[in-house]
């Protein structure tokens, strides 16, 4: 990089002058003081050295100081600028009648660590060290200056070691036998900048410069050189920095000021509205006399702010001035430092304000009320996935409860409750409002009602994508997942963790959102829709163009989305309806079903189950749309496992031997004695029974074997359900049309959409059209009503990306399901990459992000893009959205608002993120 | 479709006038009629009505006949025609003294079953009749002829079943004790034209037409008609003809010839060469004395042609001079039908030779010597597909063995030998060349040395794409898969069908071309790779713009695809010498290693038989291109599966309580004798060889456990393995090198591909990339040698095609993997698809194809033309290929061609087939 050559070129710039908006130039401190300073803030006066100054001192010469030179005008306006400095602030630069000091502050665009940083107190000397004693009657606070001044130049400057200046240090503490640093008088401050002063004179081969203007040169040149120093280039290369975002850091030279020059001084921090609540009060904490290192240092306990109010009611009302004016200047919450100096309050430094979601949100609407920004502002200044925090509960943050194991966070949320070891218990103890947290090895389908019990779910394996996880996630319930120190023995009903024991009934807690997990109730702060959000999310809703709908399976899920401001149901899952403990048993007669006849007896007893979910959800919704999904799952999954029907098979053939041996028992007892005197002995005649239960075993396992797949992530599920077993998805859409129909007798608008998942080919969506067909007819006359409803497709398959414009003219719409395209697009089973190679691939930089949490715009996103062209320009008004999990991430909602989706599909919590997040989208994008 | 209207329109054109090449106006028959009479060939003379006047009169009604009317001009025309007739044979329709007889038949423009077809004999009655008799002085002919005729015009132009006439002819034959047609007399053929002039005058409500120019006109319409009755429309909705393709059936009248006239008349059908040999003699079959129905009658049986040499010779001379003239014409091996009607020789019909592929490949070679066809002709008559006939041994097909089970014809060929049920005893038994046939239920990686030592695969489950299929294809040999009627018992060594049992060392017999299964020998015929083959696959090569590759893991399949004309080895799979009995156990021990150290001991051991392994390959192939890839499955499928590692240990247990057991009672036998007595008993000391063998048995279940996948396809494989495992990769990679830099120093040239598999991000490549710069340095430094190699990648995953650009870019060459990309795209694992609905889905033309045979170009190939396309944008000289088992598919490797790949890469025995389908690619491209 040349450095910028001109014989004209200004190096150095006044807080006065400067541009306070050119951090390039100035770096991000230098501008911010310009700012502050032009804005009218008392800022002690001061200058910044350009960072060209700093580029062409650097490219002046190679790795060592000496070679290097400083641009030729560049001490000259240095020079000048402390004259102009003097001449503010009354004082003189080594003038020992009333010394002027300095502080040196590197600065670049972006905020660095790892650059050389900052000399205080620069200016001192033995002479002036003498002038500040005199002029502050002050010994202690001058020689304490004066050593950390000798310290930071020596280590920021001269490149001497830290500890060089602590070993000796201590070793003075030590000898004096003092424990504190405040207990060091000015005698034994004295001797400590003897020994620094010592120490520089070792290292530097000569006395430490007495000359001012020479300990600045110095110190400008060492800030400048350390932008090439190892540790800056080497963070740099770390976060991507490049040239163009930083190119170079800036010097400012500040005068100093003190806040500990007696009990009309003083030092604080504030922010000018309540981080934590965003109350509109100044906010913040002071101490009197002190310097700002003495807050840190923790020693004094700092004041609330409004103490200050009775202590120094000027200077606080100064404060009020000084927070107003940074509102009105910034248009946004300000977090500053200030010092007051025997009675002048001086503004140090400012930033915008961090805050917590709740107050970014109550700030967010108030600062619209008082016209400091607009809606447009309000919204952009809340990034959507900090809304998360304000929609589940959470362990108070104030608590500092320990974690006994961590698990991955898998769903967010916090619980607390009685720990049971199985779905059936959960249901039993949590019937009477008893809190629940379901501990399992891991989840399975069949748990699913233990899941409706619980608070909380804690499984010892699996992913962020186990069946726990995205069940949990689904009902927006806490999860911690895969917490592998925890061994769970269902038999014993009891986990251990370590030392630990948790049996049944104990309390826990679960933090979802960290992955802890904590023994006993853990404090919580509950979740907090606000009305500020609520107004908020209006205004997120007026400006989007996509729709946000929630993925809903049930009234209660539609009730709970319509409270989170969703606009319909985008994924309603059918199968978490098979799911029911009342259904499954139905389901499994389904799927066990020998011919097309028995199979249609079961369908026959879903189909009024099925068609009452409808009717419930259908009338909670009305009149927004609720998209159906037709069975997805393969069929396999509404099975018991293998393994659990061995089990059942070898405990049964035990009963079976002890029966038999007890009724050879019962038989001899029986012929022993005279019928009168019968012991009360009865014959086992029951065998029988025990075989019929071992014959249903076998005939349960033959079936799941036969239903086994080697891939069943890829296997017969979807459309090829429906297509194989016709009268399954025939009996859903009877449902679902009956359902429809029956609401609009009631006089309840409702217009279903049916959309079919796994669709790779136009032909099977044709031949499912054709089921629709009859269906409507029947139904239609029936129930004497016109249906209106809409027919569409999954698109989660990468075929029906490539075949989306002959897809376009079977579908009236298309719903992107990114999890299964996701898999499929880089052939990662998501179970066994979150477990197997992910991470590592996380690590090392091959995958930046986990696709299947952020989509994976460059691949998967392609497809998106491609699909959605190529199915418009076949039907131009095709609906499009995304039902994958995908559908509640901010970065993702905005790239489907680029390639022009019409909705987004989440579940209920993460519904306020995704509206945000799609007014976000619209706002960057216009 | 309306009807063409013109007034001055001709709607009948003699066979002298008709347009040969005008299949649509004159139909298919008519048409070539027209050619062979306007060639000079003697063709009966008659005439055709157009498939305009069939139309025209369709349009005219609808429904019953009645409506609709013929139209205007046609039937003077017809009347005309029937005039030159009379004047080109001197007879007359309807005149008693020496009447014209003649055949009506349908030809719409394709050949369809389906419509009404054939009317013999037309222009007899009463009259007619007793002037045949008279003239032929063949009373029982004329009545044979007459019957005929009544009962062919009553059932095609009246619609009278055939069973009624069949049923009346039955009962005179019964009547009369007569067994055989050709016993009866004229006396009895009179009473069946009485009886069936009886039938149609019942059936009409008035007598039998005795106009022949009626008789002509209702049949005309019959045939028409025909065109729309149920049977031709339902015949051309299920061959999906659409209109442009046959619309509306032509009618042909055609003069009467009889081979059945006495000793000077024969009738006969005739080959122009041989169509089982290709031999260029005429080859056939005559019958003196006879009509065309006699010979398929099959009671009286043809002579071969070569007699009519003696029998009549001029006749034989003629006929030689018509199949010269025939072959001159056509260009081609016709097969014709010819009768003699009293010493004249009358050419009926004639159409292009149906012959297996070693007589098409034979001609192909003579006909271009001949100068008949050029070299692209001849390439263009051969189908590639017919080639596997000539390069797989075959059941004689004049056997007509019965098959005991059939399977899936997973790998095509045949193969004798003695059934063994595992691996290890094919291997004993095969040893001394013992022919051996594998049976299993499903085979696995560790089969594989069962493979090699076996003819033949046979097992009784899995599809088309298990382990067995995909292997024995890989290798050329016949297997049947999923024979499920089969039921393989390995401990006893047995295998039951129905009442069949076959035991070790039973000779059976695979056919794997159809799926058969054989008990004993049955008679085979070799592959036949034959001169006249090798010419035409040369002639190919020179015209193919695509290579053709060979996959092959080793020299002999190097050397074995050389034969077949192999351009060098697309696809080298590693994992397949990993196989081998001698590797797995160290392959095993690197992937049970608990650390990389314990790893790296394994691979060291492997790195030199690889290099071996390469080496050899390369000096087979030099100087032609050898890609390799380096190791793609999940590992655990080196490993044995967990029902057999449990086996084993349930064997060992039992093992340890009888040691234990044994020990005690030696123990006590120890102690009931004197020490000088002591019987021959032994303390079995080794029960901890035993827990030794337990512990080691338990680990690496605990190791098959851990690698365990829900979706292996998905998992942790290819690329994904060489990042978290390098030290794998790595080892390849100096293999690889080394290997080439050995060879190169023996002046052996050699340019290894290393190519790697499952990519899905560039960052995957260039990681891998890295591996190879640092052991290139290395082995160039070691060896002092130059390495010339190329660094590629499969494109086998979606993501790749997607981000072909960047993968471009660090990539030299792309190479298809069709089968997992296949997987992939349409979301359907193989194995499952194939299993469980991808036949439904067949045969409900949910899918035309399995995708997995035939390449999906419209979904899979549109990816493909996308990635090429991209890739090429970025490094226009891109090297792109296929290696998926759609790279041995005509259809598929025109596509290739199409989308500007540079090779194709198959299994040896396609590598002809491929060649030719390439060579027919760019033909047909051009």
């Amino acid at each position: 990089m040349a450095p910028i050559k001109s014989t004209s070129q200004q190096f150095v710039y006044a807080f006065a002058d400067g541009d306070g908006q050119n951090k390039q130039l100035l770096g991000g401190k230098g501008a911010n003081l310009c700012e502050m300073t032009q804005i009218g803030l008392n800022v002690p006066p001061g200058f910044v050295i350009t960072t060209e100054a700093c580029l062409e001192y650097l490219s002046s010469g190679t790795e060592s100081h000496q070679r290097r030179r400083l641009p030729d005008t560049m001490m000259k306006e240095v020079k000048s600028a402390i004259t102009r400095l003097e001449k503010e602030s009354g004082k003189g630069l080594g003038d020992p009648a009333n010394p002027l000091l300095v502080s040196v502050r590197s600065g670049s665009a972006l905020s660095m660590p790892g650059m050389m940083d900052t000399i205080l107190n620069l200016g001192l000397n033995e002479e002036t060290l003498q002038g500040l004693i005199q002029q502050t009657g002050d010994a202690r606070f001058s020689y304490d200056a004066y050593r950390r001044f000798i310290q930071l130049f020596g280590h920021v400057a001269l490149r001497i070691s830290d500890e060089v200046f602590d070993e000796a240090f201590n070793s003075i503490k030590l000898n004096r036998g003092i424990k504190e640093d405040v207990d060091l008088d000015s005698s034994a401050l004295k001797q400590v900048c003897d020994r620094f002063l010592q120490i520089i004179e070792q290292h530097l081969g000569e006395p430490f410069p007495q000359d001012p203007m020479e300990q600045l040169e110095i110190a400008i040149k060492a800030v400048f050189g350390s932008w090439s120093g190892k540790r800056a280039v080497d963070y740099r290369r770390e976060f991507n920095i490049t040239p163009e975002m930083a190119n170079g850091t800036a010097v400012n030279i500040c005068t100093m000021v003190f806040g500990n020059r007696g009990d009309d001084s003083a030092t604080g921090v504030a922010f000018t509205r309540n981080p934590g609540s965003g109350e509109n009060l100044l906010f913040g904490e002071y101490l009197t006399n002190a310097q700002g290192e003495d807050v840190v240092a923790g020693i004094r306990t700092p004041k609330p702010i409004a103490e200050l109010e009775q202590e120094m009611p000027r200077l606080y009302q100064e404060l009020q001035v000084l927070r107003n004016r940074l509102e009105q200047h910034y248009h946004e919450i300000q977090d500053f430092e200030f010092t007051i100096e025997q009675g002048v309050l001086y503004c140090l430094q400012t930033r915008n304000g961090k805050m917590n979601a709740q107050a970014m949100v109550q700030t967010s609407v108030d600062l619209v009320k008082e016209k400091l920004i607009n809606r447009e502002q309000a919204l952009l200044r809340v990034q959507p996935e900090m809304l998360e925090q304000m929609l589940f509960p959470r362990i108070d943050p104030t608590t500092h409860a320990t974690p006994v194991a961590r698990g991955l966070p898998a769903s967010p949320g916090a619980a607390s409750g009685q720990a049971v070891f199985d779905a059936d218990r959960a249901v039993r103890i949590g019937a009477d409002g008893t809190p629940v947290i379901l501990i399992r090895e891991e989840t399975k389908p069949e748990d699913i009602h233990g899941f409706f019990a619980s608070l909380g779910i804690l499984t010892s394996r699996g992913g962020k994508t186990s069946h726990a996880a995205v069940v949990a996630r689904g009902m927006g319930k806490p999860c911690v997942a895969g917490a592998e120190e925890i061994s769970v023995d269902v038999r014993k009903r009891e986990a251990t963790i370590g030392e630990h024991t948790i049996y049944e009934g104990d309390t826990i807690t679960l933090n979802g959102t960290s992955g802890g997990v904590y023994i006993g109730e853990v404090p919580m702060v509950e979740a907090e829709f606000t009305e500020a959000l609520k107004k908020l999310l209006g205004w997120a809703d007026k400006v989007s163009r996509l729709k946000v709908m929630a993925n809903a399976d049930s009234p209660e899920d539609g009730t709970r989305a319509l409270k989170y401001g969703a606009m319909g149901v985008g994924l309603c899952r059918t199968e978490r309806m098979f799911n029911a403990t009342d259904r499954l048993p139905i389901v499994v007669e389904m799927i066990v079903a020998e011919d097309q006849k028995q199979r249609q007896i079961a369908l026959n007893k879903l189909l009024p189950i099925q068609r009452d979910d409808f009717s419930a959800l259908f009338r909670v919704m009305s009149p927004r749309p609720v998209t159906i999904r037709l069975l997805d799952p393969p069929i396999h999954e509404f099975l018991p496992s293998q393994e659990h029907i061995q089990y059942d098979l070898d405990k049964l053939h035990q009963l079976r031997s002890t029966v038999s041996g007890m009724n050879i028992l019962a038989d001899t007892v029986q012929n022993l004695f005279p019928a009168d005197q019968l012991p009360n002995v009865q014959t086992f005649a029951e065998t029988h029974l025990v075989d019929e239960a071992i014959q249903q075993k076998e005939a349960m396992l033959n079936k799941v074997n036969a239903l086994h797949e080697v891939n069943p992530m890829l296997g017969h599920r979807g459309v090829r359900l429906g297509i194989t077993f016709p009268e399954i998805y025939s009996m859903q859409i009877q449902a679902i049309l009956e359902a429809a129909a029956i609401c609009i007798q009631d006089g309840v608008p409702i217009e279903p959409e049916i959309m079919i998942p796994q669709v790779s080919t136009v032909k099977e969506l044709e031949r499912i059209k054709e089921y629709v067909q009859v269906v409507q007819q029947q139904v239609e006359e029936k129930y004497k009503v016109q249906l209106k409803f809409k027919f569409g497709t999954m698109i989660e398959v990468v075929r029906a990306c490539m075949r989306a414009d002959s897809l376009a003219k079977s579908a009236e719409f298309f719903s992107f399901g990114t999890n299964d395209l996701t898999q499929a697009t880089f052939s990662f089973s998501r179970e066994d990459a979150e477990n197997k190679f992910l991470p590592m691939y996380n690590e090392n930089e091959i995958l930046h992000d986990n696709p299947f949490e952020v989509l994976d715009t460059s691949g998967v996103g392609k497809l998106m893009k491609l699909a959605v062209e190529w199915g418009r320009a076949v039907k131009p008004d095709l609906k499009v959205g995304i039902c994958g999990e995908h559908g509640g991430h901010p970065a993702s909602i905005r790239f489907c608002n680029q390639i022009g989706l019409d909705y987004v599909s989440c579940s209920a919590p993460r519904i306020p993120i995704a509206r945000l997040a799609a007014a976000h989208a619209e706002l960057k994008n216009g």
